[in-house]
């Protein structure tokens, strides 16, 4: 914990959804500015002039609560943390700008593949950093989030091994209550992540809304789940991603513990809402044939999921 | 056309739906003494004392019609004509018993593989004829079907070559108006209509309910109904049927002229009835594995089916 780590004394957090809320609120509590970036919540948090953090043991109120509903209002921040769902991905080139001074740093928290580098594309890649938030968490209501399992945060450069900037937002989230690691590679940390995304964010949609317990019992649900983990696997192995075969088992066990749970995908499917189509099986799967791994279950589910999803994206 | 064919004078239907209707009005408007077995439909079709058969040139009414709600009512017969949905064949066990004289011979037109062995195991392979109904048509209601497309059949022998019996049936379906082929392989015939049947009877169900013309506009609902054809092509060849590339070829290109078709299974699905899950994608999925096969899209898709499909079987 030295004190020469670099803080980020200005934050501004783009889309005040239940992860945007959480993150935001734990950094501000910890002594950060963050000003948060919102649209349809915005008036009724301006109203209120707070933004609330609900957990098991009680509930923190940040008052005042910065919320603004223009990066233009906010300017240029220390740190951008983008918590938007991917799917508004194609908003990032026109809304982030007036964030972004020399200095600015990027944190994306969005699920899946392709933000890192969509970032690092458009503001330049030795800004971007990604983190992984193995958390559960609801919004509850317009700047309200519902924090049920705090789990823990995974943070790493883009393209780069670990450095002083990473380990300083790393402490500065641990400073601020979020238990937090540096990962030695970004990408590989994602790609782990897939292994339970894919088949537990995807099956529970495309085999008629049933929840994740529900696929673990279902001896042929849960032998396809296992399939797409086994593709996943075998595709970022030939990316150079090494997952063994442990942390699969671990990461199917881990499961059927979790009870009826909805994953955010089957709630903004069931709800009416634009799933991650794209990021969570699109860009995997399209990498995974760039590479030459055979995914065809991945294939079949991207394409079902896409046609169940058809609303129109950003 | 030899006079010495055999010729079925007695016929019981066991199902009245759109196929049972359909041929069992054309062979008894051809002469035969055609007994149907009903269940829901009985009381109108009493009632009434006649089945109809609507054609875009017009409609045909078999009146008196012979309509029992058992089979011992009806007793044995020269041939049972098998109709039921798959999902009741748990019930012919019990179900044709009182059909069953010495010489009573048992064609199923029944879709997906299985019913033939089944029939073979409960009754004597030697009385097994299967037909596949290359036809266009739905219940419209109580003893009465609508027929828009009166396609062909094609009829062969369980288990072995064409004989004189499977000849004397095609030619009194022929001299019933129904356009008949006799085919030299049942299985392979069976097979060659998975083709079609395994993609576009599933996909519409598991993409969300759409017509078969959308599996073939969107380009990878489209490459995954290629791509599940290719796996029932390599199970099929694996077991011995070889099915050329061409026929898969037109078996795709046949589609979107068949505009927003709703296949069977989906409207079966739509309208909360059970779908033929295991006959259609199980048993041919437990054969293909069983033969060593790789057919990971239709290992998915039964288990998505199965799962959506969710209400109890017979």
């Amino acid at each position: 914990m030295s004190d020469k780590t670099r803080r980020f004394s200005s934050v501004a957090v783009v889309g005040a959804g239940a992860i945007g809320l959480y993150y935001g609120i734990r950094l501000a509590l910890g002594g950060a500015g963050v000003r948060f970036l919102m649209r349809s919540d915005l008036g009724e948090v301006r109203r209120r002039d707070s933004a609330i953090l609900r957990l098991k043991e009680g509930a923190s109120e940040l008052k005042p609560v910065q919320a603004f509903g223009s990066a233009a209002e906010i300017g240029p921040v220390d740190l951008v943390v983008v918590t938007l769902k991917t799917t508004s991905n194609g908003e990032l080139g026109s809304l982030l700008p007036p964030l972004i001074g020399p200095e600015t740093a990027i944190l994306t928290l969005q699920n899946g593949l392709g933000a890192d580098e969509l970032l690092a594309t458009l503001f330049g890649a030795e800004r971007v950093m990604g983190g992984l938030a193995f958390i559960a968490c609801n919004r509850t209501g317009p700047g309200e989030v519902t924090c049920f399992h705090p789990g823990s945060l995974l943070v790493g450069e883009f393209g780069r091994p670990p450095g002083e900037r990473i380990r300083g937002l790393a402490n500065q989230f641990e400073q601020a209550g979020v238990a937090t690691k540096v990962a030695d590679n970004l990408e590989s940390a994602r790609w782990h992540k897939l292994i339970w995304n894919v088949p537990f964010n995807g099956l529970p949609i495309v085999a008629g809304g049933v929840t994740t317990d529900r696929i673990c019992s279902d001896p042929e649900l849960a032998a396809e789940a296992r399939a797409l983990m086994e593709e996943i696997r075998g595709a970022a192995g030939r990316l150079g991603h090494t997952i063994s075969p442990e942390f699969l088992r671990r990461q199917f066990a881990v499961t059927p513990g979790m009870g009826p749970y909805r994953p955010s995908s089957l709630i903004d499917f069931l709800e009416g809402r634009s799933v991650e189509v794209e990021s969570i099986w699109g860009e995997p799967l399209r990498r995974a044939q760039a590479a030459g791994a055979a995914v065809p279950r991945l294939s079949l589910l991207h394409a079902l999921l896409k046609s169940l999803d058809h609303r129109p994206k950003d």
